[in-house]
């Protein structure tokens, strides 16, 4: 999917956000574990009562992978039933050198059809670039995260007083685009998110944070808001576990309806 | 396993190599392709061929990634025909907050049955110390890797001047012991080693790019060794595709066995 048709599709539903799924059977509703795939069976009904209101998906894909293989049959069939027009996100944080990111690249990109993937910064250039030769998908890579140790590293100032993660923006501006590269920005610092706009106006934003982890949506949009929105804004466990009980899809629905709404209102203001 | 099982292992192969399992089917002998799991028969006749010579394996997890999920069921079963007293290394370089790092860690260590697994430090502790909380298995945390990319940021000096991958180090140490904790630190520049070594003088380091990446075992050796070896070697295509015919595992032995042989060498010098 290109950036065009990602915008068409968030001015069409007026809505950014992006539904996290952490799909988890200690906490998903009772009665879907009887089901011959209970993970699925939970996906498939948030994904039909959210759509509306979502214009990405992003599965976390260590809730799938701690189910060993059958959770990758389980990941593989969720992927097939998000409708085509919405965005997909491989949540998987991976890395690794060129030759071994391009088998990582083809497992998301090409074994499954995934739009895109998070991949993590560390190992420079050549563990990023591979995930970036495939046309029409997305890297999204990790600037600011919004957990606890994202202070251990992240904020490190180098000689110049410049904070690390504004190193991984700056030198990741030249082996992707506007077209094909996002970055992850932690929505629970304000501030930090007008620094990043300024460093990649043009680049789309995945922000997690909101909601569970304490981020404003307010701030989101009013410091990361660009000409093309440039925001996906995720809530995964406010979303999917609204409600544990037989109305958990309807909850969901609600929630997502909520969100929606006060995302159409930022639009209207920021946009 | 712990640290004193493993360098029993190392005295008494007279051996610190890793054999990197990075099983491609379009390098592997051709004749395998008519089997039922060729990936599976490719491994199995390397590791019955080199278990004599090394101390550990490292199934590189992309490689199996991107076979689907029949790859997830070719690792397990090659994870569990590695002799136990052998040391299980899932590279795989996941790293996320801290609810979805403990599902990552049960993936390898309760899914599967290995004693380590690598791990990226981008997103600092919480997403680390997840994988520590498992009795006897084992975080490899990137610190120095040997690719091209790892000069963009593991090298950038803070405002002291100390370059960023000595702040993941350091900063690590309080997360894990040398019971628990490994770092990866390549072989490319042999003064760096002696660096990493003044920083952590007990930990083991997992040494990629002797070989094909370029590094010198003497090197390696000189700088890294410490009272309990403290490295582990790897290679991987040296030795698995020292030879594409069907005489692929006795070329695969001789390989392991050359390097078994310095590796002996070295020990009786450093150790």
């Amino acid at each position: 999917m290109n950036r065009a048709a990602l915008f068409s599709e968030i001015k069409q539903k007026s809505s950014f956000l992006c539904v996290g799924l952490d799909p988890d059977l200690s906490k998903i509703p009772k009665h879907l574990l009887q089901e011959k795939d209970p993970i699925f069976s939970f996906c498939r009904a948030i994904i039909e009562e959210t759509a509306e209101f979502a214009v990405a998906y992003k599965p976390n894909i260590a809730f799938f992978e701690a189910l060993g293989p059958k959770g990758w049959e389980t990941l593989q069939k969720v992927e097939e039933i998000i409708p085509r027009e919405i965005f997909t996100i491989a949540d998987a944080k991976r890395g690794d050198i060129g030759n071994t990111s391009k088998l990582y690249a083809k497992a998301f990109f090409e074994k499954m059809n995934f739009d895109s993937v998070t991949v993590a910064p560390y190992m420079g250039a050549d563990s990023v670039t591979p995930f970036l030769e495939f046309e029409g998908k997305w890297v999204i890579l990790l600037a600011l995260t919004s957990n606890a140790g994202s202070m251990d590293f992240q904020l490190i100032k180098d000689e110049k007083g410049k904070p690390f993660y504004q190193s991984v923006l700056e030198k990741s501006q030249s082996w992707g685009t506007p077209e094909n590269m996002m970055y992850v920005v932690g929505a629970t610092r304000g501030e930090l998110i007008a620094e990043v706009r300024k460093v990649v106006p043009d680049n789309f934003f995945l922000v997690p944070g909101v909601g569970a982890q304490g981020g404003s949506l307010e701030e989101v949009a009013k410091y990361g808001m660009n000409a093309t929105c440039g925001l996906l804004v995720n809530s995964s466990r406010g979303i999917i576990y609204a409600s544990g009980e037989k109305d958990f899809a309807k909850a969901a629905r609600m929630e997502a309806q909520k969100l929606q709404a006060e995302m159409k209102r930022l639009l209207d203001i920021y946009l």
